[in-house]
Protein backbone atom coordinates (compact mmCIF):
# COMPACT_ATOMS: atom_id res chain seq x y z
CA UNK A 1 0.00 0.00 0.00
CA UNK A 2 1.67 3.02 -0.85
CA UNK A 3 -0.36 6.82 0.39
CA UNK A 4 0.88 9.47 -1.45
CA UNK A 5 1.06 13.00 0.08
CA UNK A 6 -0.89 12.31 2.98
CA UNK A 7 -2.60 15.51 4.84
CA UNK A 8 -4.08 13.79 7.29
CA UNK A 9 -1.91 11.38 9.79
CA UNK A 10 -5.26 9.81 11.48
CA UNK A 11 -5.96 8.79 7.96
CA UNK A 12 -2.29 6.82 7.70
CA UNK A 13 -3.20 5.28 11.15
CA UNK A 14 -6.52 3.88 9.85
CA UNK A 15 -4.43 2.58 6.90
CA UNK A 16 -2.48 0.74 8.46
CA UNK A 17 -5.10 -1.09 10.79
CA UNK A 18 -7.35 -1.48 7.71
CA UNK A 19 -4.18 -3.37 5.77
CA UNK A 20 -3.44 -5.65 9.22
CA UNK A 21 -7.17 -6.82 9.52
CA UNK A 22 -6.72 -8.01 5.70
CA UNK A 23 -3.26 -9.47 6.68
CA UNK A 24 -1.40 -6.45 4.50
CA UNK A 25 1.84 -5.78 6.06
CA UNK A 26 3.92 -3.05 3.97
CA UNK A 27 3.00 0.36 3.92
CA UNK A 28 4.76 3.22 1.89
CA UNK A 29 4.24 6.53 2.38
CA UNK A 30 4.97 9.25 -0.13
CA UNK A 31 5.90 12.75 1.27
CA UNK A 32 3.24 12.55 4.37
CA UNK A 33 2.46 15.74 5.73
CA UNK A 34 3.02 14.33 9.60
CA UNK A 35 4.57 11.46 9.95
CA UNK A 36 4.97 10.21 12.75
CA UNK A 37 2.61 11.47 14.51
CA UNK A 38 0.40 10.83 17.23
CA UNK A 39 -2.98 10.78 15.41
CA UNK A 40 -1.37 8.45 13.19
CA UNK A 41 -0.38 6.16 16.64
CA UNK A 42 -4.05 6.55 17.98
CA UNK A 43 -5.91 5.62 14.79
CA UNK A 44 -3.32 2.44 14.17
CA UNK A 45 -4.90 1.29 17.54
CA UNK A 46 -2.65 -2.54 17.29
CA UNK A 47 -1.29 -2.25 13.99
CA UNK A 48 1.33 0.76 15.28
CA UNK A 49 4.14 -2.32 14.34
CA UNK A 50 2.58 -1.34 10.32
CA UNK A 51 3.53 2.20 10.92
CA UNK A 52 6.53 1.23 12.60
CA UNK A 53 8.16 -0.46 10.03
CA UNK A 54 6.37 1.58 6.87
CA UNK A 55 9.15 3.28 4.91
CA UNK A 56 8.87 6.95 4.19
CA UNK A 57 9.94 8.33 0.36
CA UNK A 58 10.55 11.59 -0.95
CA UNK A 59 9.54 10.27 -4.48
CA UNK A 60 7.13 8.05 -6.25
CA UNK A 61 9.08 6.16 -8.25
CA UNK A 62 11.64 5.00 -5.61
CA UNK A 63 8.27 3.71 -3.38
CA UNK A 64 7.44 1.53 -7.11
CA UNK A 65 11.16 0.97 -8.09
CA UNK A 66 10.33 -3.24 -6.89
CA UNK A 67 7.03 -2.82 -8.24
CA UNK A 68 5.82 -4.90 -11.32
CA UNK A 69 2.16 -3.96 -10.98
CA UNK A 70 1.06 -0.43 -10.23
CA UNK A 71 -2.52 -0.69 -8.99
CA UNK A 72 -4.00 3.67 -9.18
CA UNK A 73 -7.13 4.11 -6.87
CA UNK A 74 -9.76 6.88 -7.83
CA UNK A 75 -13.07 7.30 -6.31
CA UNK A 76 -14.32 8.63 -10.23
CA UNK A 77 -13.88 6.97 -13.52
CA UNK A 78 -11.27 9.11 -15.14
CA UNK A 79 -10.69 9.26 -18.83
CA UNK A 80 -7.26 8.75 -18.81
CA UNK A 81 -6.01 5.99 -21.41
CA UNK A 82 -5.42 3.50 -18.84
CA UNK A 83 -7.29 0.29 -18.58
CA UNK A 84 -10.11 0.55 -15.45
CA UNK A 85 -11.47 -1.95 -13.34
CA UNK A 86 -13.35 -2.70 -10.43
CA UNK A 87 -11.65 -3.12 -6.82
CA UNK A 88 -13.06 -6.70 -6.73
CA UNK A 89 -10.86 -6.99 -9.88
CA UNK A 90 -8.00 -5.21 -8.90
CA UNK A 91 -7.79 -8.12 -6.07
CA UNK A 92 -7.77 -10.78 -8.07
CA UNK A 93 -5.18 -9.59 -10.40
CA UNK A 94 -3.04 -8.36 -7.18
CA UNK A 95 -3.44 -11.72 -5.80
CA UNK A 96 -2.54 -13.38 -8.79
CA UNK A 97 0.73 -11.43 -9.55
CA UNK A 98 1.53 -12.14 -5.76
CA UNK A 99 1.58 -15.91 -6.24
CA UNK A 100 3.77 -15.43 -9.21
CA UNK A 101 5.50 -13.43 -6.84
CA UNK A 102 5.44 -10.16 -8.37
CA UNK A 103 5.50 -7.20 -6.19
CA UNK A 104 2.08 -4.77 -6.35
CA UNK A 105 1.70 -1.78 -5.31
CA UNK A 106 -1.89 -0.11 -4.66
CA UNK A 107 -1.69 3.35 -5.09
CA UNK A 108 -3.66 5.84 -3.20
CA UNK A 109 -3.35 9.66 -3.93
CA UNK A 110 -4.03 12.66 -1.44
CA UNK A 111 -7.29 12.87 0.56
CA UNK A 112 -9.03 15.70 -1.28
CA UNK A 113 -7.34 15.92 -4.62
CA UNK A 114 -6.88 12.30 -5.40
CA UNK A 115 -4.25 10.96 -7.74
CA UNK A 116 -2.17 13.58 -9.70
CA UNK A 117 -1.51 12.95 -13.46
CA UNK A 118 1.87 12.33 -12.76
CA UNK A 119 1.14 9.87 -10.63
CA UNK A 120 -1.41 7.83 -12.51
CA UNK A 121 1.35 7.95 -15.04
CA UNK A 122 3.23 6.02 -12.99
CA UNK A 123 0.09 2.91 -12.42
CA UNK A 124 -0.65 0.04 -14.78
CA UNK A 125 -4.44 0.78 -14.60
CA UNK A 126 -7.18 2.80 -12.75
CA UNK A 127 -9.21 0.97 -10.34
CA UNK A 128 -12.82 2.04 -9.57
CA UNK A 129 -14.75 1.71 -6.54
CA UNK A 130 -18.11 2.32 -7.34
CA UNK A 131 -19.53 4.82 -4.82
CA UNK A 132 -22.68 6.68 -5.18
CA UNK A 133 -22.47 9.21 -7.92
CA UNK A 134 -24.29 12.15 -5.76
CA UNK A 135 -21.61 11.50 -3.14
CA UNK A 136 -18.41 9.90 -3.86
CA UNK A 137 -16.50 11.32 -0.86
CA UNK A 138 -15.21 7.91 0.09
CA UNK A 139 -12.64 8.49 3.05
CA UNK A 140 -8.61 7.60 2.45
CA UNK A 141 -8.48 4.87 5.38
CA UNK A 142 -12.23 3.95 3.99
CA UNK A 143 -10.84 3.24 0.51
CA UNK A 144 -7.90 1.06 1.42
CA UNK A 145 -9.98 -0.51 4.07
CA UNK A 146 -12.06 -1.73 0.90
CA UNK A 147 -9.13 -2.53 -1.53
CA UNK A 148 -7.40 -4.39 1.13
CA UNK A 149 -10.71 -6.40 2.12
CA UNK A 150 -11.20 -7.04 -1.83
CA UNK A 151 -7.37 -8.28 -1.52
CA UNK A 152 -8.06 -10.78 1.23
CA UNK A 153 -11.64 -12.02 -0.64
CA UNK A 154 -9.52 -12.93 -3.81
CA UNK A 155 -6.80 -14.34 -1.20
CA UNK A 156 -9.11 -16.92 0.37
CA UNK A 157 -11.08 -17.26 -2.92
CA UNK A 158 -10.18 -20.18 -5.12
CA UNK A 159 -12.69 -19.40 -7.70
CA UNK A 160 -10.39 -17.09 -8.88
CA UNK A 161 -9.28 -19.07 -11.95
CA UNK A 162 -10.06 -16.88 -14.37
CA UNK A 163 -8.09 -13.64 -13.45
CA UNK A 164 -5.17 -15.80 -12.69
CA UNK A 165 -5.23 -17.12 -16.23
CA UNK A 166 -5.49 -13.98 -17.52
CA UNK A 167 -2.12 -12.98 -17.61
CA UNK A 168 1.08 -14.35 -18.09
CA UNK A 169 3.44 -11.44 -18.21
CA UNK A 170 5.73 -10.92 -15.45
CA UNK A 171 6.16 -7.17 -15.39
CA UNK A 172 10.07 -5.72 -14.71
CA UNK A 173 10.35 -3.85 -11.79
CA UNK A 174 9.16 -0.30 -11.93
CA UNK A 175 12.86 1.18 -11.67
CA UNK A 176 13.78 -0.55 -15.13
CA UNK A 177 10.73 0.45 -16.54
CA UNK A 178 11.81 4.17 -15.87
CA UNK A 179 15.03 4.01 -16.96
CA UNK A 180 13.57 2.62 -20.32
CA UNK A 181 10.99 5.84 -20.27
CA UNK A 182 14.29 7.89 -19.62
CA UNK A 183 16.22 6.53 -22.27
CA UNK A 184 13.55 7.01 -24.66
CA UNK A 185 12.72 10.61 -24.20
CA UNK A 186 16.76 11.57 -24.72
CA UNK A 187 16.94 9.51 -28.08
CA UNK A 188 13.44 11.46 -28.79
CA UNK A 189 14.90 14.58 -28.03
CA UNK A 190 18.40 13.95 -29.94
CA UNK A 191 16.46 12.71 -33.23
CA UNK A 192 14.50 15.76 -33.33
CA UNK A 193 11.37 14.13 -32.20
CA UNK A 194 10.63 16.22 -29.49
CA UNK A 195 10.07 19.58 -29.34
CA UNK A 196 10.33 21.48 -26.31
CA UNK A 197 6.79 22.66 -25.88
CA UNK A 198 4.58 19.69 -26.32
CA UNK A 199 7.46 17.59 -25.07
CA UNK A 200 5.76 16.81 -21.48
CA UNK A 201 2.61 15.69 -22.46
CA UNK A 202 4.21 13.38 -25.46
CA UNK A 203 5.81 11.58 -23.16
CA UNK A 204 3.00 10.72 -20.82
CA UNK A 205 1.25 9.74 -23.78
CA UNK A 206 4.57 7.38 -24.46
CA UNK A 207 4.60 6.26 -20.76
CA UNK A 208 1.31 5.50 -20.37
CA UNK A 209 1.39 3.04 -23.72
CA UNK A 210 4.13 1.64 -23.01
CA UNK A 211 3.30 1.64 -18.85
CA UNK A 212 -0.08 -0.21 -20.38
CA UNK A 213 1.78 -3.25 -22.11
CA UNK A 214 3.91 -4.22 -19.05
CA UNK A 215 7.21 -5.04 -20.48
CA UNK A 216 9.00 -7.80 -19.21
CA UNK A 217 12.74 -7.72 -18.55
CA UNK A 218 13.95 -9.32 -21.38
CA UNK A 219 11.29 -6.59 -23.99
CA UNK A 220 13.10 -3.66 -21.84
CA UNK A 221 16.44 -4.48 -22.94
CA UNK A 222 15.03 -5.13 -26.58
CA UNK A 223 13.49 -1.67 -26.39
CA UNK A 224 16.56 -0.09 -25.15
CA UNK A 225 18.52 -2.08 -27.58
CA UNK A 226 16.48 -0.68 -30.32
CA UNK A 227 17.34 2.45 -28.65
CA UNK A 228 20.53 2.10 -28.83
CA UNK A 229 20.90 1.12 -32.48
CA UNK A 230 18.93 4.34 -33.29
CA UNK A 231 21.42 6.43 -30.93
CA UNK A 232 24.66 5.02 -32.76
CA UNK A 233 22.25 5.61 -36.41
CA UNK A 234 21.55 9.52 -35.07
CA UNK A 235 25.69 9.71 -34.15
CA UNK A 236 26.73 9.01 -36.87
CA UNK A 237 24.23 11.12 -38.83
CA UNK A 238 25.72 14.45 -37.12
CA UNK A 239 29.24 13.39 -37.30
CA UNK B 1 -27.58 0.49 9.35
CA UNK B 2 -28.08 0.09 13.17
CA UNK B 3 -24.93 1.14 15.49
CA UNK B 4 -25.82 -0.96 19.07
CA UNK B 5 -24.40 0.94 21.93
CA UNK B 6 -21.42 3.10 20.36
CA UNK B 7 -19.16 4.39 22.44
CA UNK B 8 -17.15 6.43 20.01
CA UNK B 9 -18.87 9.39 18.13
CA UNK B 10 -16.15 9.61 15.46
CA UNK B 11 -17.31 6.38 14.77
CA UNK B 12 -21.26 7.27 14.13
CA UNK B 13 -20.01 10.02 11.63
CA UNK B 14 -17.33 7.33 9.85
CA UNK B 15 -20.44 5.04 9.43
CA UNK B 16 -22.64 7.56 8.18
CA UNK B 17 -20.14 8.84 5.46
CA UNK B 18 -19.49 5.27 4.40
CA UNK B 19 -22.90 4.36 4.26
CA UNK B 20 -23.66 7.88 2.04
CA UNK B 21 -20.91 7.07 0.17
CA UNK B 22 -22.17 3.76 -1.24
CA UNK B 23 -26.21 5.01 -1.00
CA UNK B 24 -27.50 4.13 2.21
CA UNK B 25 -29.56 6.19 3.69
CA UNK B 26 -31.53 5.13 7.40
CA UNK B 27 -29.46 5.33 10.45
CA UNK B 28 -30.58 3.93 13.58
CA UNK B 29 -28.69 4.03 16.87
CA UNK B 30 -29.60 2.33 19.21
CA UNK B 31 -28.16 3.92 22.97
CA UNK B 32 -24.87 5.79 21.98
CA UNK B 33 -23.09 7.33 24.57
CA UNK B 34 -22.44 10.58 22.81
CA UNK B 35 -24.74 11.57 20.18
CA UNK B 36 -25.12 14.43 18.64
CA UNK B 37 -21.61 15.13 18.86
CA UNK B 38 -18.83 17.11 17.46
CA UNK B 39 -17.01 14.17 16.57
CA UNK B 40 -19.25 12.73 14.47
CA UNK B 41 -20.00 15.44 12.96
CA UNK B 42 -16.71 16.26 12.09
CA UNK B 43 -16.41 12.55 11.01
CA UNK B 44 -19.18 12.46 8.71
CA UNK B 45 -17.81 15.05 6.35
CA UNK B 46 -20.56 15.41 3.92
CA UNK B 47 -22.90 13.09 5.04
CA UNK B 48 -23.91 14.79 7.99
CA UNK B 49 -27.42 14.71 6.41
CA UNK B 50 -27.41 11.13 7.75
CA UNK B 51 -26.46 11.89 11.07
CA UNK B 52 -29.65 14.79 11.21
CA UNK B 53 -32.34 12.16 9.98
CA UNK B 54 -30.38 9.44 12.25
CA UNK B 55 -33.14 7.47 14.77
CA UNK B 56 -31.81 7.46 18.13
CA UNK B 57 -33.73 4.68 20.39
CA UNK B 58 -33.40 3.19 23.58
CA UNK B 59 -34.28 -0.26 22.56
CA UNK B 60 -32.94 -2.66 20.02
CA UNK B 61 -36.32 -4.34 19.21
CA UNK B 62 -37.80 -0.87 18.75
CA UNK B 63 -35.10 -0.39 16.27
CA UNK B 64 -35.87 -3.59 14.30
CA UNK B 65 -39.71 -3.13 14.29
CA UNK B 66 -40.37 -2.52 10.77
CA UNK B 67 -37.68 -4.69 9.60
CA UNK B 68 -38.13 -8.41 8.10
CA UNK B 69 -34.13 -9.04 7.58
CA UNK B 70 -31.46 -8.88 10.37
CA UNK B 71 -28.30 -9.61 9.53
CA UNK B 72 -25.74 -9.38 12.50
CA UNK B 73 -22.22 -8.51 11.99
CA UNK B 74 -19.10 -10.37 13.87
CA UNK B 75 -15.51 -9.91 13.30
CA UNK B 76 -14.63 -13.64 14.56
CA UNK B 77 -16.87 -16.53 13.96
CA UNK B 78 -19.35 -17.24 16.52
CA UNK B 79 -20.25 -20.41 17.90
CA UNK B 80 -23.91 -19.49 17.98
CA UNK B 81 -26.59 -21.46 16.55
CA UNK B 82 -27.28 -19.11 13.81
CA UNK B 83 -26.90 -19.15 9.83
CA UNK B 84 -23.44 -17.29 9.36
CA UNK B 85 -22.78 -15.50 5.46
CA UNK B 86 -19.83 -13.32 4.23
CA UNK B 87 -20.21 -10.08 3.59
CA UNK B 88 -20.22 -10.61 0.05
CA UNK B 89 -23.46 -13.07 0.81
CA UNK B 90 -24.91 -10.53 2.92
CA UNK B 91 -24.71 -7.53 -0.04
CA UNK B 92 -26.48 -10.38 -2.43
CA UNK B 93 -29.10 -11.71 0.37
CA UNK B 94 -29.64 -8.03 1.40
CA UNK B 95 -30.57 -6.85 -1.79
CA UNK B 96 -32.91 -9.96 -2.81
CA UNK B 97 -34.85 -9.07 0.13
CA UNK B 98 -34.86 -4.96 -0.53
CA UNK B 99 -35.98 -6.13 -4.35
CA UNK B 100 -38.91 -7.67 -2.68
CA UNK B 101 -40.13 -4.72 -1.02
CA UNK B 102 -38.12 -5.97 2.82
CA UNK B 103 -36.76 -3.64 4.77
CA UNK B 104 -32.97 -5.36 5.88
CA UNK B 105 -30.87 -3.99 8.82
CA UNK B 106 -27.18 -4.36 9.02
CA UNK B 107 -26.39 -4.78 12.70
CA UNK B 108 -23.06 -3.47 14.42
CA UNK B 109 -22.64 -3.93 17.65
CA UNK B 110 -20.94 -2.33 20.44
CA UNK B 111 -16.65 -1.36 19.02
CA UNK B 112 -14.88 -3.53 21.72
CA UNK B 113 -17.26 -6.35 22.65
CA UNK B 114 -19.58 -7.00 19.37
CA UNK B 115 -22.88 -8.04 19.66
CA UNK B 116 -24.02 -9.40 22.61
CA UNK B 117 -25.76 -12.84 22.89
CA UNK B 118 -28.97 -10.47 23.66
CA UNK B 119 -28.58 -8.83 20.61
CA UNK B 120 -28.00 -11.64 18.57
CA UNK B 121 -31.12 -13.14 19.25
CA UNK B 122 -32.85 -10.50 16.89
CA UNK B 123 -30.67 -11.84 14.11
CA UNK B 124 -31.98 -13.63 11.06
CA UNK B 125 -28.20 -14.59 10.60
CA UNK B 126 -24.69 -13.70 11.23
CA UNK B 127 -21.98 -11.73 9.02
CA UNK B 128 -18.45 -12.66 8.69
CA UNK B 129 -15.76 -10.24 7.39
CA UNK B 130 -12.91 -12.59 6.97
CA UNK B 131 -10.18 -10.92 8.91
CA UNK B 132 -6.84 -12.17 9.49
CA UNK B 133 -6.77 -14.47 12.37
CA UNK B 134 -3.92 -13.05 13.76
CA UNK B 135 -5.51 -9.37 14.24
CA UNK B 136 -8.89 -9.17 13.89
CA UNK B 137 -9.61 -5.68 14.89
CA UNK B 138 -11.48 -4.02 12.32
CA UNK B 139 -12.90 -0.55 13.36
CA UNK B 140 -16.45 -0.48 13.41
CA UNK B 141 -16.57 2.29 10.92
CA UNK B 142 -14.71 -0.12 8.33
CA UNK B 143 -16.91 -2.85 9.47
CA UNK B 144 -19.79 -0.28 8.24
CA UNK B 145 -17.74 0.75 4.97
CA UNK B 146 -17.31 -2.94 3.93
CA UNK B 147 -20.85 -3.88 4.46
CA UNK B 148 -22.16 -1.31 2.88
CA UNK B 149 -19.88 -1.93 -0.06
CA UNK B 150 -20.96 -4.70 -0.28
CA UNK B 151 -24.92 -3.69 -0.82
CA UNK B 152 -23.66 -1.41 -3.24
CA UNK B 153 -22.03 -4.31 -5.16
CA UNK B 154 -24.76 -6.62 -5.30
CA UNK B 155 -26.68 -3.53 -5.92
CA UNK B 156 -25.44 -2.84 -9.45
CA UNK B 157 -24.15 -6.08 -10.03
CA UNK B 158 -25.32 -7.08 -13.61
CA UNK B 159 -22.82 -9.23 -14.46
CA UNK B 160 -19.94 -7.82 -15.90
CA UNK B 161 -21.22 -5.62 -17.99
CA UNK B 162 -20.33 -2.32 -16.10
CA UNK B 163 -16.61 -3.43 -15.77
CA UNK B 164 -16.61 -3.44 -19.91
CA UNK B 165 -18.31 0.05 -20.22
CA UNK B 166 -15.60 1.33 -18.19
CA UNK B 167 -12.20 0.43 -20.42
CA UNK B 168 -11.62 3.47 -21.96
CA UNK B 169 -9.06 2.34 -24.12
CA UNK B 170 -10.39 2.14 -27.95
CA UNK B 171 -7.80 -0.09 -29.26
CA UNK B 172 -7.17 0.99 -33.40
CA UNK B 173 -8.25 -1.37 -35.66
CA UNK B 174 -6.01 -4.09 -36.78
CA UNK B 175 -4.89 -3.45 -39.93
CA UNK B 176 -3.26 -0.28 -38.51
CA UNK B 177 -1.84 -1.67 -35.80
CA UNK B 178 -0.48 -4.57 -39.22
CA UNK B 179 0.62 -1.45 -40.45
CA UNK B 180 3.01 0.20 -37.82
CA UNK B 181 4.50 -3.35 -37.04
CA UNK B 182 5.66 -3.50 -40.91
CA UNK B 183 7.08 0.51 -40.42
CA UNK B 184 8.92 -0.87 -37.33
CA UNK B 185 10.72 -3.79 -39.20
CA UNK B 186 11.81 -1.70 -42.03
CA UNK B 187 13.13 1.17 -39.73
CA UNK B 188 14.82 -1.70 -37.88
CA UNK B 189 16.35 -3.13 -40.56
CA UNK B 190 17.14 0.50 -41.42
CA UNK B 191 19.28 1.26 -38.40
CA UNK B 192 20.91 -2.65 -38.40
CA UNK B 193 18.70 -3.66 -35.34
CA UNK B 194 17.65 -6.85 -37.17
CA UNK B 195 19.97 -9.36 -37.94
CA UNK B 196 18.37 -11.88 -41.13
CA UNK B 197 18.78 -15.01 -38.12
CA UNK B 198 16.33 -13.75 -35.72
CA UNK B 199 14.48 -11.29 -37.09
CA UNK B 200 11.63 -13.31 -37.30
CA UNK B 201 11.94 -13.94 -33.38
CA UNK B 202 12.27 -10.36 -32.37
CA UNK B 203 9.52 -8.94 -34.40
CA UNK B 204 7.00 -11.64 -32.92
CA UNK B 205 8.26 -10.33 -29.39
CA UNK B 206 7.70 -6.83 -30.72
CA UNK B 207 4.65 -7.42 -32.21
CA UNK B 208 3.48 -9.24 -28.79
CA UNK B 209 4.64 -6.26 -26.51
CA UNK B 210 2.70 -3.71 -28.35
CA UNK B 211 -0.49 -5.95 -29.07
CA UNK B 212 -0.65 -6.12 -25.33
CA UNK B 213 -0.72 -2.06 -25.24
CA UNK B 214 -3.10 -2.39 -27.50
CA UNK B 215 -2.16 1.06 -29.08
CA UNK B 216 -5.11 3.57 -30.08
CA UNK B 217 -5.22 5.01 -33.51
CA UNK B 218 -3.37 8.75 -31.94
CA UNK B 219 -1.10 6.31 -30.29
CA UNK B 220 0.10 4.20 -33.57
CA UNK B 221 0.01 8.18 -35.53
CA UNK B 222 2.65 8.61 -32.66
CA UNK B 223 4.33 5.45 -33.16
CA UNK B 224 4.72 5.98 -36.78
CA UNK B 225 5.33 9.32 -36.24
CA UNK B 226 8.62 8.42 -34.29
CA UNK B 227 9.72 5.84 -36.51
CA UNK B 228 9.29 8.58 -39.52
CA UNK B 229 11.58 11.09 -37.46
CA UNK B 230 14.26 7.44 -37.17
CA UNK B 231 13.85 6.71 -40.82
CA UNK B 232 15.12 10.69 -41.56
CA UNK B 233 17.92 10.74 -39.16
CA UNK B 234 19.12 7.22 -40.69
CA UNK B 235 18.71 8.25 -44.36
CA UNK B 236 21.24 11.60 -43.47
CA UNK B 237 23.63 9.05 -41.98
CA UNK B 238 23.90 7.37 -44.92
CA UNK B 239 23.98 10.34 -46.95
Amino acid sequence: VVLCQTTHPGNIGASARAMKTMGLEQLVLVRPRHFPDADATARASGADDILARALVVDDLAEALVDCQLVLGTSARLRSVKLPQMTARDAGGRAVAAVRKEQRVALLFGQERAGLSNIEMDHCHALVHVPVNPEYGSLNLGAAVQILCYEVRMAMIDQGQATVAAMDSVMAAPQGMFDGFVGHLEKVLGQIGFLDSKQSITMMRRLRRLFQRAAPEEHEIHILRGILSAVEKTSGDARD
